[in-house]
């Protein structure tokens, strides 16, 4: 099976702790990898988890708060010191470019790539990225500031070819990409065989979703329905509920109650407040609804 | 005797690898903390040692590389979200404060403390801080930018009453100050009592100095003259010595010269290129000059 997997080289949240780093994350998709959001210290975990650079071209921002961004610069300015040529992609809402601007003029100043900025509009889910294989559609959340999240889907596969099939009907090889993406064959005399018998399904797609920072937001499940691996922060306990809500965050429970709802696969939650010494009471509480739960930590690898 | 120790939050130079933070250290003086340069990850690796946030009221930055200062936003981020209401002030050779003003004004809109910048002329020697026991003085150094160290020198102590020679002589309390600060004592009669009968010697004031990142700059000896602990770049080996004159680095036989030179009693070095995978090649150059020779690692606390 193709590569599709969720690194995590930072699950806290706004204060950094001796335990956890801030948010960022890699996707690899076959190879090419996903930045999700870039905390301070996103580009030693990557180092430390031996990732490759030059597989790297585009980094989605979730949200503008320095958690979530505060490394940016560090990773620009290191890629620039490696002599990389190839174009950067960074992905956000509104504003970082032009924030980020006087920085990046004075300690970038003779960049040997480009860095190209694409800002989304967070108030609705918009496909910002798609290639042969993949699509990377925004999530609309709900947090102090605009803020979405990320749908990573590979596109369907075309069918098995069933090559015993293809031979005993002396298919041409032009005929086989038809084939394989669901037309029936009809032979020399006329006779349709159908798709069905000359193909296997394909795998099915699979998918990601990252939702944070988010208060709970069950409208969000819609767009979720059937996802195979889902990111919900789960930055506060249910006991921990006003908080969440004054802080638009979520609380491990309701991580769960999500990740229920849109009949996701696997659960992966993360995004801790300092607060808890020991996370295990935040897993508890997702797995009492969600069993199939996992809580993230640094150097984490999941299959999606 | 009264604390005086430096921490290493980082020693690694430009580019950040799996065994090295980018540079930041921090001094403490009798419980109040000074910390020198900022680079990624500081806020981080203070946690991790245990420092305390509320002690530290002066950063001092040698110079605008982002190695030395892409840590101050999370710091300064993070210091808000505590709730910190003392000042803050970072000392820094011209144009921090204008580079980093809207990444600032647009991360840290509603701050509960204020964050003073005090600029220093790199071209010169210059006292830019002083309290009742501590002066900093930055050290001119020469790099691809304007540069400078810090010279963190302890004020020279008042002498040591002994005790039993003011009572043998009657001494009154009111006289033991001017004593201490070296006065003779008069008796009724008009006999003078030398003050070296009195008193004691102090012990004598220490000194730290704090030089990166420079090229080998042999006049900053004298200002150096006597140090107890000299932290002296040493980004390459002798081998390497073209590619430290073409970036206005040292090597490690350079810092033991200046340590020689300088009569230090001690050397530590650091700043060092992610090309060695082993440093111990650059200790082992810089011993052979200067015996008395550490390597810096991050997480390591060195008495002056």
């Amino acid at each position: 099976m193709e590569k599709f997997e969720v690194y995590i080289l930072g699950c806290g949240s706004a204060l950094p702790t001796t335990r956890h780093f801030s948010t960022s994350q890699v996707v690899n998709v076959r190879d090419k990898l996903y930045m999700i959001d870039c905390g301070e210290g996103a580009q030693l975990q990557f180092r430390k988890m031996h990732l490759k650079f030059s597989r790297l071209n585009h980094i989605f921002i979730s949200h503008l708060h320095g958690d979530h961004c505060f490394g940016l610069l560090g990773l620009i300015s290191t890629l620039n010191l490696l002599g990389r040529t190839a174009e950067l992609h960074i992905h956000s809402p509104r504003g970082l470019e032009q924030t980020i601007a006087s920085m990046l003029d004075f300690f970038c100043r003779q960049m040997t790539y480009k860095v190209l900025f694409h800002e989304f509009d967070t108030s609705k889910a918009e496909l910002i990225f798609e290639d042969r294989s993949l699509t990377v559609t925004t999530i609309p959340l709900c947090h102090r500031i605009p803020c979405s999240g990320f749908l990573f889907a590979e596109k369907p596969l075309p069918n098995h070819i069933v090559r015993s099939m293809t031979d005993f009907y002396g298919i041409p090889v032009f005929e086989l990409n038809r084939i394989k993406n669901g037309a029936d064959y009809v032979t020399a005399d006329g006779t349709v065989v159908p798709n069905a018998r000359l193909t296997t399904p394909a795998t099915p797609p699979r998918s990601y979703a990252y939702c944070s920072d988010t208060a709970y937001k069950p409208d969000i499940v819609e767009q979720l329905k059937g996802v195979d691996l889902l990111f919900h922060e789960a930055t506060f306990a249910q006991s921990d509920l006003p908080r969440a809500k004054e802080t638009f965050h979520s609380t491990a429970h309701q991580a769960a109650q999500i990740a229920k709802d849109a009949e996701a696969r696997h659960l992966l939650i993360g995004h801790f407040s300092a607060r808890y010494d020991d996370e295990k009471v935040l897993l508890k509480e997702a797995a009492e609804l969600f069993p199939h739960t996992t809580l993230a930590h640094e150097m984490l690898c999941v299959q999606v």
